[in-house]
């Protein structure tokens, strides 16, 4: 594997004290890479930066028409959400819809992100379930699809037929065949690809619109789906809601873990994939936050961007002790 | 500042997602390098890794035995404990031993990292406060010091007296200029040396009972202290704790912010500086383990080592997906 190449200093005081760095792949909708840093080449796990390839089959089966999913549905198929009452009422109400509660669910409990949500379920001792995992909407939408192709239960097993589409379409808009997966955070398989790849992937999905084929369309839907839903696809305080609501033209976010981010830029005809080499996730926001402000779609000075591209480290009594900067190779 | 080395891999199934690096030096009592990964002359803030430098003065000043303070106190005051109740309770006592209480400390408050305390306090609506602070060990050890100088109440003020007794303890026993600080998370200055530097002030402390000199027995009887106490110098479930308890000789084991971590070994005369250099507290914890099964401190066997050597990377279903595995060179 190349090289990666700097993506973020950690200053504290005059000392640049920690030093993150990464892969970036800026391609566009030929699969051509207009811009690189690190090594395009590298084979990596993009995570939940690939949920929206994840979703992919849930619009082209037809599953998500024929369950009356709406633009919110798919915004929650997409999330990696922090579990505030937002997102956890919804996705009940699309598990109530097929039947199922929360032990359908494969993914495992998690905690809420939410810090008023979080308070009052230690206060009333209740445990996390598995509709507040930040995956819980991906994993709905999993159920809809196994439901609509007959398939059972196990739609996390690598042989049931949700992830055999999942692959399918994976393959399909990296255009190239997957070397293998991982499991995930939330027990399904994650597919590998190169940087180039999940770039590729995402110029795919952002000139989805002028494409009239039946994945284009449905790739279309999952895009406007996510900007149109902002505070579905993450949540309040979170880079991928505050970073779209800010942008200039619209965006679709997406953050992974480990350090993944990925952007599609419609407008731009242009997909971004970045992953910090270390699975930081303050080097991967930088950075993506970095390269829309290289693109013109973020403003360096909106105090929103600023919070992800030089956020100031702030100890535990106020005081700003240092700032986080992107790399200067990032922004122009 | 020099390339950094391979110091522990990420890997999820068949692929490593995520990799760190940093530096690494270990030296002996004469101030040699015996080993070293990466740039033992990257400059770097040790962070909390300093503390038993730091405190230091406290014993040397006479302060300590003025006010009988006990190894335990002296364990706390290296300390970056977890703010569990035997910390809490502890340093409680030793302000009002001073006649001061939490709003003498200028560390600011902290949420207690101890899972029981911390659920307590939120269901009882209590708000952390400054003694919950992982510093608040630290900064008692200050106040004690700045009552036996008669000094004023601002004592991080960089100026200040026990600050400047810091930094000239820094500088004897890393045997080199510092070239300035940063300021810490607890509002405290962190004076900055070289990786070499680091490793050579462990050392000094390693072979400070082989010396008679003040300074030396006053280190001396701190290393006692934290290797006497190791549930005081962090807490149950840390790195510090486990890792001292379960090595085959006295050690002296102490974490920083940042991905910085540091040995003290007096049956070997040595001492160990690590860095990680994107700041990963994971990858520290690696890679001092590591060391130490080189050195045949820890056994690369024991269910104790092998939680921060090679540790499991287990999903939020109770799955194991991955695992942390320190980078060859270092083992051997």
């Amino acid at each position: 594997m190349g090289q990666p190449a700097s993506l973020a200093e950690v200053w504290r005081g005059p000392f640049q004290e920690s030093h993150h760095v990464g892969h970036a792949v800026i391609c566009d909708g030929s699969g051509q890479i207009v811009a690189a840093w690190g090594d395009p080449d590298a084979v990596v796990l993009p995570r939940s930066s690939s949920k929206m390839i994840q979703a992919l089959p849930l619009v082209t089966s037809g599953a998500a028409d024929a369950r009356g999913l709406t633009t919110e549905h798919l915004a929650l198929a997409c999330a990696s959400h922090q579990g505030a009452a937002i997102h956890v009422e919804r996705v009940n109400r699309w598990l109530a819809d097929l039947g199922l509660d929360d032990s359908a669910l494969l993914c495992g409990p998690q905690v809420s992100r939410d810090t008023d949500l979080k308070l009052a379920m230690i206060r009333n001792y209740e445990t996390p379930c598995r509709v507040h995992n930040n995956c819980s909407g991906k994993h709905a939408g999993f159920l809809t699809l196994a439901q609509h192709l007959g398939a059972g239960p196990d739609y996390v097993d690598p042989d049931h037929p949700v992830q055999a589409a999942c692959l399918e379409a994976f393959e399909t808009v990296t255009d190239q065949a997957s070397p293998g997966f991982g499991i995930d955070g939330c027990s399904a398989p994650n597919f590998a690809t190169t940087m180039h790849g999940m770039a590729r992937a995402m110029a795919w999905f952002a000139t989805s619109a002028q494409r009239s084929d039946t994945m284009s369309t449905s790739a279309s839907r999952l895009v406007e789906a996510m900007h149109t839903h902002p505070e579905l696809v993450a949540g309040e305080g979170r880079a991928c809601t505050r970073l779209m609501r800010v942008a200039s033209e619209p965006v679709a976010l997406k953050t992974g873990a480990e350090g993944y981010f990925t952007a599609i830029l419609p407008t731009r005809g242009l997909g971004v994939a970045v992953k910090a080499a270390d699975g930081a996730t303050r080097a991967a926001e930088c950075a993506i936050a970095a390269l829309l402000v290289r693109l013109e779609m973020l403003d360096a000075e909106h105090p929103e961007v600023k919070a992800f591209l030089n956020p100031p480290i702030v100890n535990r009594d106020g005081l700003v002790t240092g700032e986080i900067r992107p790399a200067p190779g990032l922004l122009a």
